[in-house]
């Protein structure tokens, strides 16, 4: 299907979003007025500089409170109206949208309304120009689609349609099955956007909350079965408010955009039954390694050695390690570390079909990962996710996997020790949290679990946890919105099925376990009773502890080497979470400096 | 009366709020639960270290869902209060606060919940606690202050009481007036909270946007009058949840918030018709002056002689000109600019009584004016506001005032020129708005008009205009949310009677005028009908136009110097606003590379 953006979707001038709605692959633009009136171009000027980049102007937005109105507003409107095509033709733009009236003048009167309507129709079709009407959400009397098409079919004329915005019908709780009862011929536009669930008012989450199709919690894709089914062959549009796009990298916003509309187009044809645009998934069934840029080989060896990793490998040519306990793999990278010193690199994904796996995310526009100085010789199939950690696709057995690659020699693990890697937490740049979440979903087909906001001394953390279905590929998005004292943390959490055993080990050891402070374990013993004897050991092995309706959850951190942490983790029975309750308490543990008891 | 901070107001560990909430000068603290739990020192040790610092330890919360349970519930939650009673002994804290129920459990029957809270009474009572019940907002069966206090009455024990808070009271739009008929001994505590107006969720308004009395919409000077005329005498403590303080500076924020009570206190002796405990207000009647730091005084000064302006004083042993046009005053000061080149450094604020309103200034806590090389010998009061920009009281006059400190010789305005500053609109971090919203209402008198979103291309413009009664001082608080793209800009409005005719002279010159593009007059020209010789002139001249009801209004800009760049405004009638509807056009023009017409 033909693809399309609104301008007020990303950020820059006229001029930058044309260009970079092009480069990311679309076919069309809706031209929002603001745009175009801060724009030194001329609308000539601004036609050519769109085909050139061939993207055609499908609609011109937005045609505020013009019917339902008096005699009077009514001619002042259609002066009004006037000027607007006069522009639409210098444009070469051929529909208008045209939003139901918010006016608290606005007359409740749907025969009013219809022959309104018709009237600027007529005027419109003699410039060749279409009028799409939309019921926005918080409309003073037309706030429904079916009402807005009501009034569209009353009108009856063959210039005037409907313009369908999902957020209008979606944000409501209409039923968009309705949508089927509509002649496609008359649905005139598509406009497409999702949004977090917030429970606010419509006006102010429609101009600041919404996302692309993926990112929220709508149903998008269902609605948009419900149009295709009616026979509209117009353009899937994306009109997105949203205050952290327009403060985003254009190319990036209008990238992200794009893989929305992909992904968006497979989940589609899913609902519809029919054949998917997009390669089949090619999914990832578990963490493969984790990949460490550093500095400090010596300190994380040291720190992975205390965890009861072995070195079992060594890069010939390269300053690669690999250490590993039971199903762990973590390579330490000495050639190219990031400015912090130590920070995760790399995470190797476990998949059945290496190749068809990094075909599919560069389908989904995934970039190619950052350049590095070593590796050369290993052509794994890689991206970048959005914070630029590598992704690596590979398949046990193969040539290019790390067990191979650098002469590993897995040794069995200790008794008690680490299983394997439970899950990995990724820190993104507030602007870029959005598009992690549909990147990990779409490319790597994860499901996203709720969002949660963690107190941190310094500010908020925010938190959304993303796995796959069996439970193997489980990652964590961050965002730390800490004021000046921003700091990406990442972590590998592993797995154990004997926490206490690697805790006593640790325990034994200096500098390596974040202290977790007393007053943590009289709350703990206030809220849980477990017995005496089982609150003293998490006590004096500083082990955290949740629970769910499905299990028990016991963890632990080490100290910080880089941005780069580990935590050992065992989960008991099925317990789903992450320990949420005891992240609060963790971050500041993890900002504090040595307890500083001068005052004792 | 006692002043206390709840530490979840501001952001840091426990030590560091503790130590900046002593040095803001609170009397007490409330200890929020999560910030002892993080804690790495013992309940002993806090306790200790908020005896060191002055601190009484006013509060301890909150104790979340404990009444209207069943049976088995009950004995667990009361084992959860033994522990809670421990750990307050341990800290030197007397009072819990007992938040009502919001659990979907709890059950409908105040006779149980008046039952079961008097048990805990007794319980705590043998522990020396009291017990301050209060209903949240949202809470399952108890969200209103005379409901829980119905049920504190019920309950009859000497050791519970309630807590009120001002949030949760207004956000409900409860009236506080109820609040006269409490017996003043049994108001236990007294939370305080103001709030923006937000159309949303109650439990997300409170945890996320609530903010210091003074700096949001509710009136809680009334609400203290209310709590005050029952005779409570305990601490207003101040409980605020807000995500940008989390992220602020420590000291700043306790001191901001010290402020407010400061001027709380003032607005409530108002009330009760008591005697303030501040220095009456000497409230500025107009601008003196706006002085800018510069590297480039030639090009300013060719800037100002452009508009009109003449050089009238130079100071002897100073780089100090004063340029002068009517009423107006511009300072240049090329002793000590600021990174940019050019910046708004210092306003001059024309005062009846300069030294008290130097006076009252830091009586609020308005911090000094931070030191500069020039100007040593002129001693004029002045202080910081939250910007940076020094704010100097003086009048006419006196011997500092700058018409005699740089030799000025004013000359006549020349016919249809600029006749005096309209307004100084001022750039802030994002973390210091509400701040400087509180700062210029408490110290200079203004009233905060209505906040504004405008759309920035990169990103949001946050404006909000305080003014005097009068009119004659006026200040625009600004905040970009730019992304990467953070360019703080200062302007300087001046007034004029003849804005046709300063157009005129401006558009002779080159390089001064901002260029307004032709499709903002195509779109004024759809908007208004101002007949066509009207909206010719406004195109030619470059003229920005707006109407309210009041008036019209006519505006233009001068090119950026450094960060600042001049407004010229007419006003027409009695136009009250600030030409919002042209600010995102004019934002796109001030981004603008010179028009790249390659393509064309």
């Amino acid at each position: 299907m033909r693809k399309s953006l609104a301008t007020v979707s990303i950020s820059g001038s006229l001029t930058e979003k044309l260009e970079s709605a092009a480069r990311a692959g679309f076919d069309g633009v809706e031209i929002f007025e603001n745009d175009l009136l801060g724009c030194p171009l001329t609308p000539e000027e601004i036609r050519d500089r769109a085909a050139d980049l061939g993207l055609t102007i499908d609609l011109y937005q937005p045609f505020r409170d013009f019917e339902a109105v008096s005699p009077d507003r009514l001619a002042a409107n259609l002066r009004r109206a006037e000027k607007k095509f006069r522009t639409m033709e210098r444009l070469g733009a051929d529909t208008l949208l045209v939003c139901s009236n918010v006016s608290p003048d606005a007359i409740d009167d749907d025969g009013l309304a219809a022959r309104q309507l018709r009237l600027l129709a007529e005027r419109a079709a003699a410039h060749g120009i279409r009028i799409a009407y939309e019921a926005l959400a918080w409309g003073r009397h037309v706030n429904d689609y079916l009402h807005a098409w009501r009034i569209v079919r009353m009108a009856d004329h063959p210039g005037l349609g409907t313009c369908l915005d999902s957020f209008h019908i979606l944000s409501r709780g209409s039923d968009p099955g309705g949508i089927e009862a509509l002649p496609g011929e008359k649905i005139f536009f598509l406009q497409l956007a999702d949004a977090p669930p917030l429970s606010m008012d419509v006006l102010q989450w429609s101009r600041h909350h919404r996302c692309f199709p993926g990112q929220g919690g709508f149903d998008v894709a269902g609605l948009v079965a419900h149009v295709l089914r009616t026979g509209y062959d117009g353009p899937l549009s994306l009109e997105v408010f949203n205050d952290v796009f327009r403060q985003a990298d254009t190319g990036r916003t209008a990238a992200c955009a794009m893989r929305s509309l992909i992904a968006l187009e497979e989940s589609v044809a899913q609902v519809l039954g029919t054949e998917s645009p997009l390669p089949r998934p090619a999914e990832p069934s578990g963490f493969a390694f984790a990949e460490l840029a550093t500095r400090d080989r010596e300190r994380l060896g040291a720190l992975l050695g205390g965890l009861g990793f072995s070195r079992t490998g060594r890069h010939a040519a390269e300053p690669v390690e690999v250490w590993e306990q039971g199903a762990a793999r973590i390579l330490l990278n000495g050639a190219d570390p990031g400015d912090p010193g130590t920070s995760l690199a790399a995470i190797g994904l476990e998949s059945p079909d290496p190749g068809a796996s990094a075909e599919r995310a560069r389908s989904l526009l995934a970039p190619a990962p950052p350049r590095r100085r070593a590796l050369r010789e290993a052509p794994m199939d890689a991206v970048a996710a959005p914070d630029g950690t590598r992704l690596l696709f590979c398949r046990a057995g193969d040539p290019d996997h790390p067990d191979r690659r650098a002469g590993s020699s897995r040794a069995a693990p200790p008794a008690g020790g680490i299983t394997g890697i439970d899950h990995v937490a990724l820190s993104h740049p507030w602007h870029h949290f959005d598009e992690a979440v549909l990147f990990h979903r779409a490319v790597l087909g994860l499901r996203p679990h709720e969002s949660f906001d963690v107190a941190d001394p310094y500010g908020l953390l925010h938190s959304r946890a993303m796995s796959n279905e069996a439970g193997t590929v489980r990652m964590v998005l961050n965002i730390a919105r800490l004021g000046d004292k921003d700091l990406p943390r990442q972590h590998v959490a592993l797995a154990t099925g004997d926490i206490v055993a690697v805790a006593r080990r640790l325990r034994a050891l200096p500098d390596v376990l974040l202290p977790i402070p007393d007053n943590y374990y009289d709350d703990l013993e206030a809220r849980y009773d477990l017995g005496p004897e089982r609150h003293r050991q998490l006590r004096e092995l500083g082990l955290m502890y949740d629970r769910d309706e499905g299990g028990e959850f016991l963890h632990l951190y080490t100290a910080t080497v880089g941005q780069v942490f580990f935590e050992i983790v065992e989960r008991v029975g099925d317990y789903r979470g992450f320990g949420l309750p005891n992240a609060a308490v963790r971050l500041v543990a993890q900002h504090a400096p040595a307890p500083d008891r001068s005052a004792a």
